[in-house]
C-alpha cells in the first residue's frame, strides 16, 4: 500500500520517451499499491499480458497517465 | 456515502509521491463511498486485488486521480 | 430522465471535501438519469456495491468527476 | 450515423445543471449515432439501464461528456 | 494500420453538431486503425451496435475525442 | 519493457493526421511495453482486432492518446 521506498522524485522528464517510461512505471505502481506481495503480481501480470482485453486495458492506463 | 470525518482538507501535495499517495487515497475514498461496510470492502478488495483486470482497473482510477 | 427538480445549482465548492462529495452526487445523479425507478435504482446499487469490478468502475466515474 | 437534423447548436449551458443535461444528450447522442434504430434503442436501452455495470457505465459517459 | 488516403485535414469544426460528427469520424478511424478488413468490420460493428455495453463504450469513445 | 531503441523523439507532429498516427504508435508501444513476445502480441492482436469489445476498447486508446 504505502510506501517508505522513495521512488517517485519528480513528474518531468528530459525526453518524451522517458515521460512514455515514466508513465510505465506509474501504472505498474498504480498496480502494486493493490497488490504488494511479488508472487501474486508476478502470476497476474502474466493473466493479464496474455490477455487481449488485458493489453489494451494496460495500454489505456499508460495512456492516461501520459496525459 | 457522505460522511461527517473530515478525511480530505487538501489536493496539494509537496511532493509527486505525496500526490501519488493522494490519489490512492481518493481512490479508495470513491470505493468506501459506494460500500461503506468494511468486512464487505475487505472482502471485495481481495477480489480485485487478486485479479488481473481488477489490477489494471485500479491503477486506471489512480491515474484518472492524477491527472 | 430530465428532471425539473433543481439539484445542481454550482460547481463550485468551499473545501476539497465538498468537491469530492459533489462528484458522488453528480456520480449518483448520471446513474439517476439512466434509471429513475427507485426500486430497480436501489437493488442495481446493492448489484454494484458487492461487487469488485463494480467498486472500481464507481470509483473511477467519481474521479472522473473530479478532474 | 450521419445526420441532417440539427441538434446541437451550442456546448455552451445557462446553468450547471443545464450543463449536465446537454451531457445526457450527448451521452444519447453518443448511442444513437452508433445505433440509429428506435427499436434496437430502447431494447438495448432497457438492457443497461437494468445492470448495475451499465448504469456505472453510462454514468462514466456523461462524467466524461461534462469534463 | 497507417494509410496513405488523407482523411483527417484538420481538427478544428465551424459548429459543435460538426466537432461531434467529427468525433464520431475519429472513433471509427480509431476502430478501422485496429480492423482494416471491411467484412470483418462490418461484421463486428452489428456485434457492438446491438450491445448494450457496447453502445455505451462507442459512446465513451465518442465522448473522449469530444473533450 | 523498458527499451533502449529510440522510438518516440518528439510528441509534436506535422498535421492532425500524423498526430492520429502518432496515437496509434503510442497505443502499440503502450501494448509492446506490457507484452514483448512477437508472436504472443500477434496472436493477441488477432484476439482484439476479431472482437467488438476489443475495437471499441483500442479505439478508446487512441482517443485518449489523441488528447
Amino acid at each position: 500500500m504505502y510506501t517508505s521506498e522513495q521512488w517517485l522524485t519528480s513528474l518531468i522528464s528530459e525526453t518524451p520517451q522517458e515521460g512514455f517510461e515514466l508513465t510505465m512505471t506509474l501504472s505498474h505502481r498504480g498496480v502494486k499499491s493493490t497488490q504488494s506481495v511479488p508472487e501474486v503480481l508476478h502470476r497476474l501480470r502474466a493473466d493479464y499480458a496474455n490477455d487481449a482485453n488485458g493489453l489494451t486495458t494496460a495500454s489505456q492506463v499508460i495512456a492516461i497517465n501520459l496525459l
